[in-house]
């Protein structure tokens, strides 16, 4: 049914970094994936913990948490996750690399040029030699092939890759875009901070990092576009799970943009709806998407996603599925949203 | 792995009713069931349109909401849920009986006795002769056997199953219970009402029904007491799904309750938790459960489950696995709870 | 203190149509105003009726609802609010006019242009010549010379009236603005509908009435600026209270826009802040807005008010002052924000 | 109006710790007190700076944080409020006694025996001759004149000054209570801890503390039953402010309870409802109370107080109002609840 036989039917999979959020939702899906089986996954805080113990909801799955050398990890591992803060994935996609395929959720190698990952990120890149080799895995935009080959992928960010799905048809044509996009405070992490503060977060809108976000460099090279000629406002929500964008968009006079449907046509985690609702799309793959015409240049475009599964977790797995010759939508499609 | 060859390895199954949360939440969960083809999801009112343009969540859902009559439905079915109000529901289980195999998630069938019935629901019922045709559909009381061989399961209320789940390891032994327990806003329905207004519903908190809450005799049944012996204070939470309940319990004296991990030892959903968290259960059909000794006849027991899984839906397809000899957690356990 | 001594320290108030969300929260900031009697609260369908038994969160209040017919309104107040809906509002403040100081807190008098109002509100207004009596009551934006002196009041809309004050001081210098404003669902109202259903609301965002809604003329009177040189993105938002705005700016080139701090120098509500935060405001009469050069001609305006207080109730108590010659602030300023 | 003149209509109060939860909502209302004027509001931390820097909800208020000695605040002060930990504010305490009037919202002078004290909060208390000087400063239990003539009011926490009025009209009487409690996020603080995360916290409910919370001394003793008589289960709500509790209550056989309506007969802010929901109550004074007997010695009674109002600082202003000679509700009660 997915266009091969009994051939490697179960694929080995790592997580590396399993303790935030970003890892347990991986987990989360690969518990549901028909071919997955689980190799290890690792924290050096949690070793020999069983995961129910450090996350009680997971209390009914048979896993514990390790701490194997890397090259443990690569010899029991097909595919390997990396959901490590960027710099110390650095290290690790390095000493992986060529060893075993590797899925990197960090922002390590998601932009093609050194000088502009350390201005965003302020840190260097020790290793811009393996730049070329990893390939951005957003399959809509990079498309599946190249996917299928990659060694490393670099899974892209949250915000990013919301932006880049809305403006991608456009790109090429933009003369300005100005995006507002509103994130719920599962994209800050399991740690505590001031920023997701209950008393507080449950009914704030806040916006940070307006023109600054690390995820702008991404945005732009899809869309073609220079920072300059976009203006994009990240803020938090008082809610949980998802992105929502809205994006007010000039093209240039004269331009002849593609048309999303058509781009679209044969990706099945994008859905044009007639309006973009955030809980369409909680707990799914699916990034819904709506655009608005104005006038001949001008186009309001709304879109969303769930940050933690298409916007990190969801996109791997699909990226995964690429890899593996799966197919693209194996272990995801049949996950709806959760609704209401 | 489900412990039979190729031989009827799909079900075919319809939901009448399609409509409410119940039975979306059936949908996204058969969706997900390995084993499951839909045959008809129904509605009087939405008859002919796509599932997608009444939800647009399911917008990826290739699926038209039909209104074909009872006997088509039985013939194109192997189970039928029916997502039906109580009432309504008699007269459907009444033409489907015989000629399908019925999971009834509303009221009609859970009451052995028609007085008690017509009591707590204040109208007729029609069918008093299919009462004892019916076995109530609580897996880990009623035990696998019964509901594999039933023709019409009585799938339970939400806050019923939780408190008896709750309750049965002392059946027999219990003198008195006062249970509070709250639930989220996705039990109300799909229905906009005062009760539901966000402006309000989101920071309140209010009790109803205080004592006289239809699920009481479904209680009481189970847990071998008489509607005297339990107070039950029913409460509206600011949250959408799940239901967590405190029970304070004084046991009879000289009585010896049984343990509940004996009890529930072999309940692949029940999980004893060193204490419940309602967010460790949302969207998952586990029923969290902690029990706290007060003193040798005082117990505080505190349970959790998300009302549309483990109370409904969850509960219906794990009745659905036992009828068609699927192991019970197919479909289910690998759905772990969205977290957060 | 207030500059006039003892002689009339008491404002009789009627507020006609209390049992809505404005009428309640103009009856909350009014049993706070040092100055204010309360001569009548009506509602034709709650007439008798102890306010509490309508709304106990007010049981510990004195008042009757009543239905007094409007000359007796007249005659025992100095002052009548209109809680009632457009069109409705309109014979009311006819009846009225004359005979009273009529606040009017309905869209029927905001509106110099009777063809604008049949548009936008696809009604008739069926008294023109009363629409240059009304004064817009935007104390920061009209001046409070005017409205003292006002004998019908048309208070702002809530959306309205935080996208004036945001590009007020940049009126006559806009080429383009757009707008992306997120509101909470107490501005639905206190009936039920499915727009503010809790299990969808609590975890939502969806837009609405994109560039279609009623209250983009008031904004472009005062920015002075055309429809066209406006996107207007109306969004419904998973908290109570408040108005998020973001607004992309581009100034005509060569133009030179006000200092916001200027123009707000003597206005006791409006607070320029480094960010601006929804629950910073909460429960108060307070505007809060940042002003974020992106370069020569284009800047980032984020704002924020609460709708029910500065977008509603309270502005119309700003506006009672400056009518009945109190301090702009009276019963105001000292209610801070409700944080958290 | 207040049943005195012109003499001394002003009390200059200071608040020692500002920047928390209560010292923040204790200005909030003395903001709004006709009589009072700040004199200090003191933070080490925050020394220098004006108080909107550090909370900019509160930019309109003219006040700088200081840190003066304390005898400095003594002299300027008529009333000192502590908003301090336990522990901490207890040499405070010792050091301002008989130099001012204090009102101290930590429990370290709640409980009058030492033991008890230093067996709940795990901490010697070093000032044991001081605690009968502290007056409990519950008015509606101790009564108006205790406080009016108090030196040192220990005010009380706020879950036990909830689960006190809603008991003490069975003082004496109680066989056993059995109280589940669920407190709003703000019970926590201002400082963002694993129990306060957003992601889990927005739709929680989690128990702790149960039978072991610090505030059960308080309970019994106004209850005049011993901690055995009570099973006390605080638990964590999504929400932010306010407290509902729910108590089973069993009475001694032949006892004769006061009733709730003559015990509260003359207190302003109690309120006895049909039914209690938190959302009646946030941001106010008000206790609502509802009391439903069950059988002759069982009664269920439901109670609701914002827990930074009347559970903390609202209760301070109400024994400042006594302490002064002011009417009791001065300053509180035409602060009606935000609602919605």
């Amino acid at each position: 049914m997915d266009g091969f036989g009994d051939f490697k039917m179960v694929t080995r999979v790592s997580i590396i970094g399993i303790t935030g959020y970003t890892g347990l939702e991986l987990l989360r899906l690969l518990l549901a994936h028909p071919h997955v089986e689980i190799a290890h996954v690792t924290s050096r805080a949690s070793d020999g913990e069983p995961i129910g113990s450090i996350y009680p909801h997971l209390s009914h799955v048979d896993l514990t948490v390790s701490n194997p050398d890397l090259d443990q990890i690569a010899t029991d591992s097909d595919i390997v996750f990396l959901c490590l803060p960027h710099k110390t994935a650095q290290d690790t996609v390095a000493a992986l690399h060529g060893k075993v395929k590797i899925i990197d959720l960090s922002a390590d190698f998601r932009l093609d040029d050194v000088a502009t990952y350390e201005k965003y990120y302020a840190t260097p890149h020790n290793y811009p030699d393996l730049l070329d080799k990893a390939v951005y895995g957003a399959p809509e935009i990079v498309g599946a092939e190249k996917i299928a080959q990659a060694d490393i992928i670099a899974n892209p960010g949250c915000f990013a890759l919301l932006a880049q799905l809305m403006l991608f048809p456009f790109a090429g044509t933009i003369e300005k875009a100005d995006i507002m996009a509103v994130t719920g405070s599962s994209g800050s992490g399991k740690s505590a901070s001031d920023g997701t503060h209950h008393p507080i977060r449950s009914h704030n809108m806040k916006s940070y990092n307006i023109n600054k976000h690390r995820h702008i460099p991404e945005i732009c090279r899809s869309a073609n576009i220079t920072a300059q000629q976009l203006n994009f406002v990240p803020t938090s929500g008082p809610f949980v799970r998802g992105i929502f964008a809205t994006a007010f968009v000039t093209l240039k006079p004269d331009s002849t943009p593609k048309c999303a449907g058509d781009v679209y046509e044969n990706a099945p985690f994008m859905r044009l709806q007639d309006s973009v609702a955030l809980a369409n799309i909680v707990g799914s793959n699916f990034c819904d998407l709506n655009y608005q015409k104005v006038d001949d240049h001008t186009v309001i475009v709304q879109g969303a996603l769930d940050n933690l599964v298409k916007g990190a977790a969801g996109c791997a797995v699909q990226n995964m599925n690429l890899i593996c010759g799966y197919d693209e939508t194996t272990g995801l499609k049949q996950l709806a949203p959760l609704y209401p």
